[in-house]
């Protein structure tokens, strides 16, 4: 981008890069966040420390309103979003684990886990890292991995709606990986921070719709894609009671531990806000900002079919997984930013697996979303021509 | 505490216990709290995932209002908070190090190492992990280790204006310190939470203060009770680009990796209230509150020092550190809740280095400070007359 920009400082990039949220929060909620810090002024509202595992009232309520109360609020952990619960999980389980993931997956998986020193050596003919086994998801296998295939691992990292494929597992395919982890005696940790993106009532939007997950699963979800939190930090982990250690005891007893020593809460602030979002109204407003983003997605997908481009997900989730067979995805990604001055996301980035794709965002702004696929059109648009004359 | 409500449903405590803020956040601030959140409800105002090390402005306020550019705004990392902080750091360092506390100390540091697998048994008659070194803190060192007899350690950790204790290191001390951690090729991690109580012009508020402290020391601040942000979570670590590892490669490069795989930043309403903390009137207005609760310290260490108590700390910090020679701090606590109905933490608590004291906070309310003093008086009080009767 940068090196663009300085060949072409005119150069009007729209990024569909970054799965960052482009619309602004919701009125009910901008609303209750600004009622709720003016309170901390007063001394009837002041509240310092929160409660260990986050505020009652939105644990509650996100037992009811997300859960249908098939997990119970002591079994919420209230948190600043899931890239630092994934890292407190690591810290939770320890250098000494061994890891699957889905291949291509949201790098923090891996990332943390090499920090943590899970992983030895890097090949880098393969770029993967000894001690993670990679669950490659493909179109071919309808990106869920051959299980039969798959090595027992303590740990299995699993993301739906995914991030980067936008790809949903079935009911089906679920209730083979808790067979599967249950089997194996291996913790799944669900990352189901797109599930708001899900409108097929057919389609699971949490591990614990699966019979028997409770026993096998930690869920991890967020209000940053579902409620343009990403800048507000909040979200949550889920330990149910039924989670036990080979020993027989709770890991819901360590994990509270561990998330009451290595944090001190989200910002009471953004938990008012999470109970604003889970009100009727604050559910109705951010519904519709929902569909603004899976509208953007239906037409970056529709523009890239008619281009004769195999895309995947899209659907139920705010990212496109476009295929490229046989070229590199930082080729494609460049490609297009040359050409059309519109920012990907290389597949490789998110694992070996990903390569020959490029993930589109649909969480950007109609404008730009109109604009980028006037510029994919094979006819050159007027934009086009400019940039190739320069 | 909940044994003596059960016995006397009618007991109305006093907290002096746990170190949580009190005093409503300054107009200046909550104002400034309720025009971001309000902002991001707009399309102009609205931001997603902010800057990796935090907000610029926020970043360059600190470094010029607190550190008198002398640290610089990359070297500064925004966080939610010491205590999240002190966890990265642990996961920076791993598992494999030696580190020194003081003792007592904010029992943080050695929860996180425990947990992190620094440590291997506990020594129940010392009440010591063996692998963690205790620098024994008491009246007779002046509250400063005798470092000729501290082992070499991979970390210090060092807190001043101390918790519990309340006791500052003064610049000769801190010169030794960081003198003894160059020596010995340590990192000290410098928690300067209490850092705005301190008024005495001559005590550092900062190790960089110390010349060499920037090749040494890791520093670890927050707006928690400099603010009243407590709840609001807010804070910041500095890493100098001077500190490096013993191969010579940069502590900040690794630093700025974990932080920003662990970790997403704090709240952006939360960072823009830390800018309005740092606006000429955000520090007219909390210096306010900080003298409120140094008045509170003050009048709460008259009282013990009228009873005959030996007290330290209390004048540079919201903490008096109350001796009872030979007795046992839990059974002083216990006491004091029973006789008295007020609650202060038994000093056994921060390490074995705290028993036979118990801390005293003055981060309450003027008015329970006044009942709790006078409640401590030796005639007795119609309330204590009350509970002798029941």
């Amino acid at each position: 981008k940068q090196a663009l920009l300085k060949r072409n400082p005119e150069a009007k990039i729209i990024s569909l890069g970054v799965g960052d949220t482009t619309q602004p929060l919701v009125p009910h909620v901008a609303e209750r966040l600004a009622q709720s810090a003016l309170a901390l002024g007063t001394t009837k509202g002041y509240s310092g420390y929160g409660p260990e595992q986050g505020e009652l009232l939105l644990r509650e309520k996100i037992a009811h309103k997300l859960y249908h109360n098939c997990i119970r609020p002591h079994e919420i952990f209230i948190n600043d979003g899931a890239k630092s619960e994934v890292g407190r999980l690591q810290v939770l389980f320890g250098r000494d684990v061994t890891i699957a993931v889905q291949d291509p997956s949201y790098p923090v998986y891996v990332d943390t886990s090499v920090i943590m020193g899970q992983t030895r050596s890097y090949d880098t003919k393969l770029h993967q890292y000894s001690g993670i086994t990679y669950m490659l998801s493909t179109p071919e296998n309808g990106f869920f991995p051959q299980l039969q295939e798959v090595p027992r691992t303590d740990l299995i990292y699993f993301c739906s709606p995914n991030n980067p494929t936008g790809t949903v597992a079935t009911r089906k395919q679920l209730t083979q990986l808790v067979s599967f982890a249950k089997k194996n005696r291996s913790i799944i940790i669900f990352d189901s921070a797109y599930a708001p993106y899900i409108r097929d009532p057919n389609l699971p939007r949490s591990i614990y719709e699966i019979p028997g997950a409770n026993e096998v699963a930690i869920e991890v979800g967020s209000f940053s894609k579902m409620a343009g939190f990403t800048g507000v930090r909040l979200g949550w982990s889920i330990v149910p009671d039924d989670l036990l250690y080979d020993d027989g005891t709770p890991v819901r007893t360590d994990w509270h531990r561990i998330h009451s020593t290595f944090f001190n809460n989200a910002s009471n602030i953004a938990q008012q806000g999470g109970i604003a979002i889970l009100d009727e109204m604050g559910l109705q407003q951010i519904e519709q900002v929902i569909d603004y983003y899976l509208e953007n997605t239906r037409i970056i997908k529709e523009a890239l079919e008619d281009l004769g481009i195999s895309t995947y997900g899209g659907s139920s989730a705010p990212y496109i997984w476009a295929a490229f067979p046989g070229r590199k995805s930082w080729d494609v990604f460049e490609e297009i930013l040359e050409n059309k001055q519109i920012i990907t996301t290389p597949g490789s980035g998110f694992g070996p697996g990903g390569e020959g794709f490029v993930r589109f965002s649909g969480l950007a702004r109609r404008e730009e979303v109109v604009e980028a696929i006037e510029r994919l059109q094979p006819t050159k648009s007027r934009t086009e021509q400019l940039i190739q004359l320069t």
